[in-house]
């Protein structure tokens, strides 16, 4: 079924990156393999095939083709598949007429965008077809490629996740260097809570059940609980929502993985973030084949 | 051992990359959750810490050299390791000393290059570690994260491996689309022989052994055995030898496994490319530890 | 008293703004005039004074140091006061020595940055002089001009005010065209309460008892009370406050005028966000005098 | 009546500028409101309408149509008006159909522009009415917003206004610095002389009546009076008159209001230049409404 | 004929170089002179025109259609010759209909294209009449016009010449510091065989034979021979050959002059490149004429 | 002599010329021939040379100290000679000490900017030595080489000469196109007189008498004589000076060839324009030489 929270990137967000990409490929002199064997007039049909073996989410469909149509503007590029579709081995996301030049010149760098983030989103399924029945949301976290974070995003919504704070600009999110500084959660809570843009929540990181006091009684927007085992995991929830209701998120974080999943969500939180789904997600298996 | 092969990136090629990085995570308001806790006097002592479990090579120390220092220029960075150096867990690569707000604007930005680029520098040296008693050269592919790929050929140096063409302008590379357009592949030698830049060698991709004699027939620069069995592979590594001696580099390529790596080395090539070892790196564990 | 809230820009965060504004002055010939009057080794003192009748809160002092430095980093630059100070009358805010060519260079477009930041930290000041009082924040709107959106919110924050959502990125703000088509307030805010990330709090945007009650059932994070009669509004306030109690913020807007503002201020809302502070705020007069 | 002074900008001129603002506006995660209400097939129908109580002069109807089909290519945007009409309040001055999500990303971006420039039209237009009856033409100077140079004087243009050099590098203003250094007004002007561009011509400001005789006397191409009183600007007038007739064009600068405007102009100068007109203007108010 | 090895440039890769140059031209105002004396519904018809005396070979009518086109996409641009045909005196290249304002605009920055690259592959031509009986590629250097160099480089395609390297990171070429550095030729050859990526050939300078014997005995793939006289270079050459047969190809550099091209060839060289044709290469007189 | 008009670029005038020029030539890989035969501590001490046979003005130095220096600050770069010095063959013009690896970077980038900048200088002072005895000013033209305007229009002053109008947009030149639309030179000047910036003079292109005569009533501020043989320019000359004296100043241009310059300095212009300087200059002989 389809993800209800995929909204699709405009080219305007992404279109310096994938000029660049471009441009980091193509170079001084170009294809020069390809231009001194195929002339401007050849024209070749082709698709784009995944080989995974246990088949992928998709990203990237939409990606590729801005790069084709920006490389050549006549191509023609048809979509057979959409982003956050699932895709069985050697299935075609789409079709690719046009010069040959011009596809050769477009295929690996399509190729690795859809690589990677295919591989962002089919790792972050793989963790919310174990959340969702919780309905506990799976979200990244700011450990992303540098440059790519825009798309690494989308791609996590690709895989049924959500999204965090996008940078240290767009959220609070108060550590334990802050709580040093500010000497203790409650007090660092209230020096940011007069001062931030009132559209923030405040989120708190615990570590330790004194800390999740202080954060609980200073009403704290969110309560991350860091690194913690499964049944302090589970005390600790359950104390916040006797207190706060509602009116507290409670996410969970710290070496997140696909084994201790399920326990993590059988403590209740409502969301897990994971720095894995970004910056250690196996490239998919993709590649272009020219019709025959 | 120190590899010989790495030389070191300069500022200048990667100021592009990293101010844009940089800014990806301060975007528009800046940290919004330090600046209202920390003044700007005051001042910090910190690490960075590998805590991989196994240790790793580490990638990306002048990188985030860079980093802190274009985030403050007063900021003392000192480097306690180099890249291309092992670490053991726990290590500490470096000390930074300076505004408490400039070390936590930088660190997740620097830390997010570290963990990647050391990952794919840790990938390479399990490469290395197998190929080098075969004299056998590691070499990337152009599978790279886009707009990474001068960090991520650097990180393959750091590794111990080598590096292939940057992209489609600085090397010539014949494979079966080129080979179908021409006619063949001495037809396809032929045609590149006398167009390009005489700086560079023609290197072919086959896969067949009609293919092969065409290919050593044409006196190609390089031959690329691609996705061969290990019996056809040093079948051919033999021919080539036969026939032109050292006159031919012969790569290894397609499917590129840890596991397959020894019996790739045994056929007796020159090379051996992964695209696994770019674009599939699991990051590696760095975190940024305050003294206390 | 200084605002609390002031916190620096870095000189990375504007420093395209800086260049981009040099080169609009200074083009493809330089200083023509200037520079066939003085030589490379004229040197000068100079001061920028304050010459706005009734004083005003400065804003703009750092990018002019910026400036300054950027287009000769020779130049001695001593700030005599600070952004968000109040200047009377002929005060100095700031002594600057050197080539006398690099002063001239730099004067205007230093000034433009100044007059006009210090024009919105001075209108702001007005408003949050009445509205501290009460508590209550005053906040700017996105009705700011383009492209120095960065700036004229710090200038806000040097006038002693808030800032709110940057932009349609980083704050949720449910207005009349979200609710029509949503077909309700609540239904509005039960779309975006599960599919934003989770940080960010929802504001709603409220014209009538009907959806200001909707908007309350929904346990909206904020109201926006928009273009409300005094009497509606201290209605409004006093009904969100007995369900809702510190749960959530109350912001007025709506053609706020300083004749207007203290009356909104006795409705007990917790922000007053104006447009005008940032787009019609009038320049303060400076000018740059070299001393003879 | 339609100013005949009026050419429009092209888009290549402003294209960073429009990019920029969206960019500014939309950051990393674009319309967070929007995208979770709207599908991308909701279409509608909207008008950007003039709420200004006493009517306005618009100016940056182009700009928006730019930054409407940047967004989106398939929005159709009619404009009703032009750029230097007259406006009265509620006047629609575009329609625009198309994507709804589209439309809310362009409208702020838009306003923005529109807002502001049609403040300095308008502002230009109350004192060109009342400078046109003497044949006088009013200019801006160089107090300009930074980075939106080029568009307000376009406004200044929309409003009945002319244009002043665009910055440092285009025109030639002797000011009281350089006289100083160079040892008066006739040894500045023939420094400048021979080495400018000799397409330029040379305009010098006078304070006095010596300075003004020997700005007369060196046959300077334009003479700026600067801040004088009424009877002495009246007499200056009639000097340069006397002794250079037509070749010489003068112009009144300082502080000028638009209520000293008119005496100004029946000094018999050829030009007044304003700052405030730029840098003071208050914005107009306009807003984007749908069609119900 | 036409020169088979003729590819052309894609849009992508120079349209910052047509964008930046329009910009140099058109400035802040654009151009004053024309628009005010044309409406924007005048139409022209015009012409681009060869008028020099000898004739040419045409480069950069590509490049002017992207700037028309640029500048405004209704202009019909029809090309009434290619890059790399000759021309005769007051041949047209071109004829462009539209609006007269933005052929003005075009006129200048399309003729500063052609004019010099047209010189560059003319000037090329001149040598390859020479070369070509001899089978001898003529190639260009890195001598090159800052920031032109890949238009330079097709315009020397256009001329029948061949490129070299692009820069120094796609090409080797050992020369006297590196051979002094290295402690002679060998040690710097055998010093590089090992690590630069294996698509690369290795190049070495060579002035004595002392130089050339060691070059020949470490196999080098090309040696340059430099500014040596004709009789040593045939000799050169002659021990070229038996010793390494095709394996190697031989570059005569320095000096190369249009009287001593032949006496050149005549040595058996297989490539001889020249500086003087990109930087040296005088205008070609081309003019835009309209209709009347 | 030192030539007065010329006064320094800054460097923040030309740093985006300046590093893409270093980009160009560095690419992706970097000097991949030095850096596998230096080590970043081999030192070097090197002279640039002019090694012109006849000698040659120089104009450059500083373009090159900025790129050694952008390169790698700590090389210290000693100016031996200034821009708009003579130079003989085989004199020094700078030492540079340090890094050998940032020099071998550096070499060629620089020398391309000086060679090609020195020629324009020296072109120009061929013209300027011509025509200084009659006091009459050289200037260039709009036929530049594209994006190097700046820098070739620094050069021309360097080689004694002036500069005309940048561009389209800070100078009106009236062309027979211009003529045509308007219906005749009167109305064309006159067209423009009451709309362009006051700061800028008039010229009208004559090719008759009769346009000439219109030129002179309507008291153009410039006329340039357009590809008039001798002796109609002296009598055009004469006609000018009679009616306008020296309120008009006139310019010679078209095919200006140096063997034909005295001749039209005879008929008494003030100024004549030359594109060959510009675009035509043959490039002057430099080189980098280490110190042994």
């Amino acid at each position: 079924m389809k993800n209800k929270n995929l909204t699709a990137l405009s080219k305007l967000e992404i279109e310096d990156i994938i000029k660049n990409a471009i441009k980091e490929d193509l170079g001084a002199y170009g294809d020069i393999t390809s231009k001194h064997i195929f002339g401007k007039d050849d024209f070749s049909e082709s698709y784009i095939i995944c080989k995974e073996k246990n088949g992928a989410v998709l990203c990237g469909i939409d990606v590729a083709k801005f790069i084709f149509e920006e490389i050549d503007s006549k191509i023609k590029f048809l979509k057979l598949k959409n982003d956050g579709d699932f895709l069985n081995t050697r299935e075609k996301i789409c079709e690719i007429k046009g010069s040959t030049l011009s596809i050769l010149k477009s295929e690996r760098v399509s190729l690795n965008f859809i690589q990677h983030l295919s591989g962002i989103a089919s790792a972050t399924k793989k963790f919310t077809e174990i959340s969702s029945p919780y309905s506990i949301k799976i979200t990244e976290t700011r450990k992303t490629i540098p440059n790519l974070r825009i798309l690494e995003k989308y791609a996590v919504r690709c895989g049924g996740g959500y999204n965090h704070r996008f940078g240290l600009f767009d959220g609070i999110l108060i550590k334990d260097n802050h709580i040093a500084a500010a000497g203790g959660v409650s007090k660092a809570i209230n020096m940011l809570r007069n001062k931030i843009p009132h559209t923030l929540k405040i989120e708190v990181e615990v570590k330790t059940q004194d800390e999740l006091l202080e954060a609980v009684e200073s009403k704290a927007d969110i309560i991350m609980l860091d690194n913690m085992g499964f049944d302090e995991m589970t005390k600790s929830v359950k104390l916040i929502r006797e207190k706060l209701n509602d009116r507290c998120k409670i996410e969970a974080s710290g070496n997140v993985r696909l084994e201790t999943l399920e326990q993590i969500c059988k403590t209740g939180v409502d969301l897990i973030s994971s720095g894995a789904i970004t910056n250690s997600a196996k490239a998919i298996d993709f590649s272009l084949e020219f019709k025959s």
